[in-house]
């Protein structure tokens, strides 16, 4: 249990950062859709390590090998799996940490859970993980614009205490992978990059808020009471590694309103679709899509593992300090943007099935 | 789909604000646990409407009949029905809100997914649907408190822009029901419940945050990968009506902190448990609990239904003005207390029986 | 865990023969479906204990009251619960039970499991748990016959070794309630009563087989791989109490047949629809349902509670001897004509969703 | 949905004939468990084609590779994933048949769900898809073993009209593996070979029945009511391709037997244990495990897919004449065996650790 995710588009992921490799299985997915292999292959690379100068120097090519579910790149309607092979593992400099547990990762918590461990690259904590989650996202992606012409876009909104100037109604992809930091506020995105660079070099980390938006999104997604649409998204998203917020439509600053301020007036349309004045909403109400854009936020707390020396102990409970050598990010955020893309539209395609059948899309 | 939560500890809730009743199944309680049925009904007297000044006027006795599942009061193992009638119903307070959709309301989003609703009230998306989570978060509670000691309690943090000062270490049941604000801050509590009084006069709303704590939480729960504990914690509360954020630990504002200052130093310890010097993590790492406290924020918006006129649309998506008749909460928090706590006191349970199983409690 | 069945529609049981009540919620019912409260009843009413002479002559009204998902009588979309008082209790009739197990019933692994039990009619073993299912199973059914015209149709084929000869193209309901064993070879039923009733007056009991047949099935439904609609189907019916085994199509007698006597032929349609000339296959080809008549057979053991002395222990493992005092039926089968009836229907209406959504059937 | 089976040791298989491979993921299985990988290739050996003159003459090495969830050979509680190769596939003896639906097969249902198929080798309905079951089935058996000592042991007890004489608490995997067709009734054994052969060379194909005991099975296993144990073997052995029965304990032939006859009566024992003098239940009373041998049985159907002319037609509905040119079994049954064992060493370790936990095993 806790590797699945989804109901009728549900995705199992497997693997750590050492051992054969990671990946995904994704059962659902409807049959007859054409994939675009590449698109895949891209959002992969979006997520890579060592694809910048403000990621971690690791080397992986995170090529992806689909074992199944595709006929001539077509969909068949059974199980997707998709793998990635681990390469560059170098357990050296994993050794110290295995002795020492890491402020703030999960090394600890494991070793208490389960009573043993693959501390090395993290285990099943690593961030390689989310490659699986990726690759069922871009799926994902792929089946929403089909369906429904939907676009799911996220970026950097602020960095450490850097914060993005940015249009919503303006963004686009091009915009956001204009720069390494992924923040489509192209002055405010070199900024972040120096920032990310200088802590960085500290030995130290910083964390940040992305936004994702969701266009076009199909109206009626999202059950009442428990897996309403905020609530499915709060908890894939709340899943990723390093993620300490989350916030739907106004968010915290919305309570600082009053009702007559928070609430989005209904404006005539004459097709019987829906429109609001403004979207506190975020685009859910009563855990129901209404059709406007839906829009998140989520937070990411600085990454745990630093090079800076910290108190820590090891695994007998005794005091140690601890520099940790690995390679690491300074900051995950530009490299996560890939990832709440994907989250999100794995929560979208599952209750867009919900609510049409795996076999009632096209 | 979607009325069911948890998976080993699993309820179930039904009804609408019309109709016979509302209530929940739990599936999946352990035997052998003596139930104090007077602290359910006394969670469910803390949730009902009508208990004070800043509540809806309302009146429902909300009495819970236990239908199934225990023998002289002792859990047998097998679902436990619970039920509450309905009772002050006033559909005609809801006439003019049958034509017209409340804006930030579920009118409109369940009128489009399901093509039929039943508006009295607000049908299943009422707040009456939390009795269930109420009742079945207790019978979590006494679980928890019998298997380990735990305790789960929340209290109100801000309303509008009033923020209470407390030393959560200090925060106990008693305190927190000194007021009917539930905020434990008794000076701030005052100012709130002139403030809630105020906007009530003017027919409209506010909102808040409210924070939870878990302590002598049990190490180890919560799944790598999806089912992390801060996702189920996350997905839960979002569920709750009127939530528009969560925050983990140092939430949004440990995203502005480097990672030598966020991270949670281990303290050496000589018995093998773990121990932090601080708590920035909110007692959860890699998806597990460490065993620290837990502490979670919820943001709730102000209640969408005013008595302010408000223009929105009818069911043809014709323009048209609502003043909303009904008795309404002017703001939800001090009910949604205990709704915080049933729905963290359910995540733990149900996350305590994977780690343990149905029958390896006592 | 384990009182739910099914996923899209998905239902929850509750209740034992002791306490307030019994009954279900079914979660997942697509809205607007006008339901015919009367068709409920009346399965519950061929249920229900004490409507012959070879039933038990315990007396139980089993009124179902719906207390939700209902708006004049027509669905919501949202959870439907039902629930039936209990009356007739006679926990003396129990009181020797209580300290010795009665063969062959769940009284010592229900105490092994969870260290305490309500024997007292069984508890939750008691055959009033079917309630819920056939209380649910008359929705799905009537669910079924709007969205498809899909008749589900049971009757009793064999009762100890009295065989009926029947013609499964020429049942009808009126046929098989044209008896009180529910056999529509009126013949064999007279016979079948005598059998019966003879062996009642010996204090002990005997079972047989039902046969059940799906008419004008959609063509499509069953997963691969594991959730094959015949996988589903067993498992449905081999959760009913006292059963002990399960047929689909040609069953064990299929197996002395050679590849080219089983297969069934497709014969030319020019409508692109499949029809094939025998039926070998039950219906279900790939585990997925071809338009074929779905036919199943299900065994029922003799009734274990029989008023003869056996050889039995006590809960501290001593030998002693029981005759059952309750009062018990000689033969399930007849009252188990509708169980069948609802759970196939339950799987069908389940599947039905997952291959078109909740809100894509009309 | 639909390759996923179990809860908490939960496996999803993916993979068709064609395409990269075949494999599994197992989500939950406990950590700190020693495997023993050259047993799980021997199942797979058990399962493979090729492995006699009585299966297909296909060959394939079927050799597993394990990509994660493991540390020197041990788990870590994290998902174990399997991957076997596709390597001799020969599309062009598919061509025929892909013109026309091969009758009783999987070919006009997959059609008619997806509107697409890979009908080369069978699909996602080929027996190769029982590979991820067989690996992970190993897997449980360990589990099994180690946790309780426990024993899952299957055979062929009848080929066509050939019925085994076996005394089953004599079987042994010695007994059943001195032969090719797996019949531990040596000199049977022996005619079975020689039928299945003959039948073979016309061109045919035949089935039978394979019987499954769990020797030393725990206590306790199977959840009231639609999870009872039996319920969730009969699904587990039903979602095997070809089956189209299934029995627990005395089955059918019970039906025929009086309560008196039938009921196993409860022996005294010294230490709180349960034994019974016989064991018609087949080990489950009221749908859990009371520690006798678990016994079912399971009926299999002869091949579909025969080289002998078959009518039928394509896809558009027209008439026409099939004969096969693939490398099929003349008979599944020796190949099933390990497929009926993995199944049910799945439902065990599912239900033990719904029992235990996940990491209350050892």
């Amino acid at each position: 249990m806790g590797s699945s995710f989804g109901d009728l588009f549900r995705i199992s992921t497997f693997g750590e950062s050492h051992g054969g490799g990671v990946g995904v299985i994704i059962d659902g997915c409807p049959p007859r859709l054409e994939l675009d292999l590449e698109a895949i292959q891209a959002e992969l690379d979006r997520r890579k390590p060592g694809q910048s100068k403000i990621t971690t120097p690791r080397k992986e090519d995170d090529q992806v090998e689909i074992l199944s579910g595709l006929l001539d790149g077509v969909t068949l309607g059974t199980p997707i799996a998709m793998v990635v092979r681990n390469k560059d593992q170098r357990p050296q400099d994993y050794r110290e940490m295995e002795v020492a547990f890491r402020p703030s990762h999960a090394d600890a918590t494991y070793q208490a859970k389960y009573g043993i461990q693959a501390r090395s690259g993290g285990g099943r904590a690593s961030a390689r993980e989310t490659i699986g989650r990726v690759a069922a996202g871009a799926i994902a992606k792929q089946l929403l614009a089909k369906a429904h012409g939907t676009e799911v876009i996220a970026w950097v909104e602020r960095i450490h205490n850097l914060e993005a100037s940015i249009d919503p109604g303006q963004v686009n992809l091009a915009a956001v992978e204009a720069n390494i930091v992924r923040c489509p506020d192209q002055a405010m995105a070199a900024q972040m990059i120096e920032r990310i660079e200088a802590i960085g070099r500290e030995g130290d980390s910083c964390g940040g808020v992305i936004t994702c938006l969701v266009r076009q999104a199909p109206i009626g997604l999202g059950m009442p009471v428990f897996d309403k649409l905020e609530a499915d998204l709060a908890k894939a998203v709340m899943s990723l590694p390093a993620t300490k917020g989350f916030e739907i439509g106004s968010g915290f600053a919305g309570t600082l309103l009053k009702g007559s301020e928070h609430n989005d007036a209904f404006l005539p349309t004459s097709d019987g679709s829906l429109h609001t004045a403004t979207n506190n909403s975020g685009g859910i109400q009563g855990g129901i899509s209404n059709g406007e854009q839906i829009v998140i936020r989520v937070a990411f707390k600085p990454t745990a593992t630093i090079r800076k020396a910290q108190q820590t102990i090891n695994d007998r409970g005794e005091a140690t300090t601890l520099e940790a050598k690995g390679r690491h990010d300074p900051c995950v955020l530009p490299r996560a943007v890939p990832m709440v893309e994907a989250m999100v539209a794995l929560v979208l395609a599952d209750h867009l099935l919900r609510q049409k059948g795996q076999c009632g899309l096209w």
